[in-house]
């Protein structure tokens, strides 16, 4: 069953005077089940029993009230065929455009990713994106170079930022859980201290249906340390997330009666 | 204006008993404008006036009769920001979905591609992807690896390639225009013959959605040549473009009258 659609959330979101209305809902976008459980169980959110999606699709959504907010969790579900987590920018832009229509909220994000030591990353840092852009979308040809990267801001919560006391820095996306020297070069080229799988197609999402989005992200793995990637980023996973669900509490504790312009 | 949804045709597509039942429409996802003008005016479609998408969204779609077939041609259309095609797996999984979601169509696909001289691909060639896979999503973990390639069959039409004598052979996409080693690679792993920037997330789509779809390629490029990429693929689009109307064209005469299992 959907839960009732908020239209003046819908209608906050489309105005550019932003309004001081308290945000309504929030909808979090999470690629990895193993990360949406802490703050499924955290907001005692339950599973829909009909869902809002088309039929045969994955993806899976949680739902609940948590003090003043209607909160949803989103995830793409596992692979039909594979079994495994449906990662990666083709799910996640799908997810969110499908979430966004179904759901109309302003809406937030969540995930893991990895972070770059050199840029003053550590495992478990939270970080909170001011912009994302693709890193390994490569088209030569004037212009075609800029939409390949899409750098995007985030909407920006500078209040939150503070008085969380989260680290703030750019986030770059690309498909590929490893990193070959192009992605190296784009990645550098971005001014990225964190990279990730999803966020700059939510972004585009998020941008082409004109919904204010905001990129919380802990850090699974160090990309530029000595430990294979794939191999880090299995190990710490579940403790990342421990991380991640109690900085989305914060997060979400902040914004409950707050409007958009006062994050 | 919406065209009346068929539900016919929806019913068929999910149906793995594949009925004898005609085709009734048909919807081609084509990224560049001007790969699909010429097929607009071929069909003398119009172009929507009141969108059957989202608000804000670029994309734009054309349709009419044509024979006993409903047409639809949908685009990505110019990003908003930069006024370029909207190219890329993101913007192409995204229109596919929500075309899909609002047409109801059995569907298929052409768009310009890549070819390899060294697989027998030319200039102007027209090919019938027989399989589809990503080149630019390594995700080194078991069964993720799998999941990241997202290898899968096009829907078989033996009689459509055996008539209309036209290659066969595997594409693979990924969202570069150029190809670093790790994407050649990935590319030979894949046993490709043509490349593109769409295909195999159009296809994860439609597989989400249990819809059949073909992939016609013309070639505008020899990747394995002696001319850059960027410079050949401008000169040529046009050109090839004509190539891709008469083979759609002859594409469309066939299908028309006949049931999914007779292609």
């Amino acid at each position: 069953m959907a839960p009732p659609h908020d239209d003046k959330a819908a209608v906050e979101v489309n105005d550019d005077s932003t309004p001081k209305r308290p945000i309504s809902n929030v909808l979090f976008i999470i690629a990895m089940q193993t990360e949406a459980s802490p703050l499924v169980n955290k907001f005692q959110l339950v599973e829909e029993p009909e869902s809002v999606f088309p039929k045969g699709v994955p993806w899976v959504r949680y739902y609940g009230k948590y003090k003043d907010l209607d909160i949803n969790i989103v995830c793409p579900g596992k692979d039909k065929i594979l079994g495994v987590d449906s990662v990666g920018t083709v799910s996640a832009s799908l997810l969110t455009y499908a979430s966004i229509q179904a759901l109309q909220p302003p809406y937030h994000k969540c995930r893991n990713c990895w972070g770059f030591k050199a840029k003053g990353a550590s495992i478990g840092d939270v970080f909170l994106a001011s912009d994302v852009a693709f890193h390994d979308r490569r088209i030569p040809i004037p212009v075609f170079d800029l939409y390949g990267v899409g750098s995007r801001q985030a909407f920006s919560t500078p209040n939150l930022a503070n008085e969380l006391n989260l680290k703030v820095g750019k986030l770059s996306t690309g498909d590929s859980l490893d990193m070959c020297p192009q992605d190296e070069a784009a990645i550098v080229a971005n001014d990225a201290t964190v990279k990730d799988m999803e966020g700059a197609a939510i972004a585009y999402v998020a941008h082409l249906l004109e919904v204010p989005a905001i990129f919380l992200k802990a850090v699974t793995d160090i990309i530029d340390g000595d430990k294979p990637t794939a191999e880090e980023f299995l190990q710490n996973l579940a403790a990342v997330a421990a991380a991640l669900d109690l900085a989305a509490t914060q997060v979400i504790d902040f914004i409950n009666g707050k409007s958009c312009s006062e994050l």
